[in-house]
């Protein structure tokens, strides 16, 4: 099939590839023309044009779209315009979901497919092989199911409904990895704080290996240790880009209960400062109440 | 080689199996006859009386225990004083590292070796590919290595070091697995309190290929939801046998931050109850403060 790529990032940019190697033509749209020649290099058609992007597309055209969640609406404002009835914008980046319900509804006024897909498996698997869970109407998701079964790895595409339904299952999915990594790194800060000298490279390995906990972020895990052994080149700041805040945001909303998951965002959190308000406020009151020494400053 | 495998439960019967599979010779000694009768009728030998299952081996013997962590000190008794010096305990069950080095200590004054084996992959790794950390003196480590290789799937063995470093490393792996567990359940708990319709299997399945959060967990979470597909036969009560505990009170003695660890047990307790005092106690003072209404039993 012949598809249109907005976005030639990290992620886009090995989805492009992936797309050309699975004998899909790309055309690859980025304002940075580095991205584009490197895409074209690679096989794909590109261009720093939207309207020439747009012009090179068939009816039904395909729009993937792989940008920063700030700057889709800009794009689609752009895109949207220039578009016919019945053509397909596949937003595969990682929107709230209810922007995407949004937007949804807002190109299907104007006759416009707009499907919201969750994307897993980090460059990886943009490049080799992705996670992908869509939703959106059924007729597009018809139309262009193949890009997805061929950029995929096996059994790593879900048509999961409505739209936003995508979206909403890569925000989980993001949620349950921020729970996942914080038991990680919690059980090897015990191990650290530990009696024992353990090879941390090699404790990951036979974690991964046969273990109930065995999983891509273990291996992940000894990838990381296996480059440094300690870990002595990295500071403990924990960044984070959205997914695990709205996940805890739409718990709330919900009233349902997920602790584990919300307190994984708030050490996250905790691990942006060195010090801390709270600190202060507890070491002033030990000390007014029992006299117990704060440590100066 | 030949060795005496103590106790043929669930997962030592299966240990017993896949070593006569690896061409070992086993021996197997349980209370109860009908184990016994199996582990024989697999190719073993097998017997209800403990010296004549010491009278069976070859010095240096090898034992493997394999039995519930509170009877591990009454087996050790009956055992020990059968025994010679230079012969091998591995003891790979779920003890506590602590009681593993006192153990350890002890048995080492009477010139026996002791393995602590942390043994990790359910009845199917028993059965088919375990994985162990295993902590002792590099000597009987030596000798025993044979019987973990060819029980262990490939990388799914680790000589940890000193005596407790086997089981210390299990039990921070369940503590992992705690928290691993946890945010799985509340991701899936999210969704089934949100405005979409999931098919849960299906989500499972999709997030175990390609995704950062592919697991061995995550299979097992699609295979619980194919037989059940929003587990309507099940309560979601979560018991624990103990290593969470541990890590927890690991983590709280070496003055260890691990609150995502500490949350997933607390919420497995918090699990145990239809009711809490904490609910009626709060209730209490908001119909004290604010004359909001409370719920009556």
């Amino acid at each position: 099939m012949k598809i249109g790529l907005i976005g030639l990032g990290k992620m886009g940019i090995n989805i492009g590839k992936q797309l050309i190697d699975r004998n899909h033509q790309a055309i690859g749209y980025d304002v940075n023309q580095a991205a584009v020649d490197e895409l074209i290099s690679y096989g794909a058609e590109g261009t720093t044009n939207i309207k020439e992007l747009i012009s090179l597309l068939d009816t039904p055209r395909i729009l993937w779209v792989m940008v920063p969640h700030g700057v889709v609406d800009a794009v689609l404002s752009d895109v949207a315009p220039l578009l016919n009835e019945g053509d397909i914008i596949i937003e595969a980046g990682n929107s709230h979901y209810k922007e995407s319900i949004r937007r949804y509804n807002q190109l299907k006024e104007a006759g416009l497919h707009y499907l919201d897909a969750g994307t897993s498996g980090g460059m990886e698997g943009a490049r080799h092989g992705a996670c992908y869970m869509v939703g959106g109407d059924p007729e597009a998701w018809r139309i262009a199911e193949p890009l997805f079964r061929d950029t995929a790895v096996e059994n790593g595409y879900l048509y999961a409904g409505e739209a936003g339904s995508g979206h909403f299952l890569k925000m989980i999915h993001n949620g349950i990895e921020y729970g996942m990594m914080a038991a990680i790194g919690e059980g090897f800060e015990v191990l650290e704080n530990s009696p024992f000298e353990f090879d941390y490279e090699k404790v990951a390995r036979v974690w991964n290996h046969g273990s109930v906990i065995r999983s891509w972020l273990m291996g992940l895990t000894e990838r990381a240790f296996s480059k440094d052994a300690r870990l002595d080149q990295i500071k403990g700041v924990m960044h984070s880009s959205g997914e695990g805040k709205w996940t805890v945001e739409t718990a709330l909303d919900l009233q349902t209960a997920a602790p584990v998951i919300a307190m994984s965002l708030l050490m996250r959190y905790r691990s942006l400062t060195d010090d801390t308000f709270t600190g202060k406020v507890v070491a002033a009151l030990r000390n007014e109440f029992g006299g117990h020494a704060t440590e100066k400053k």
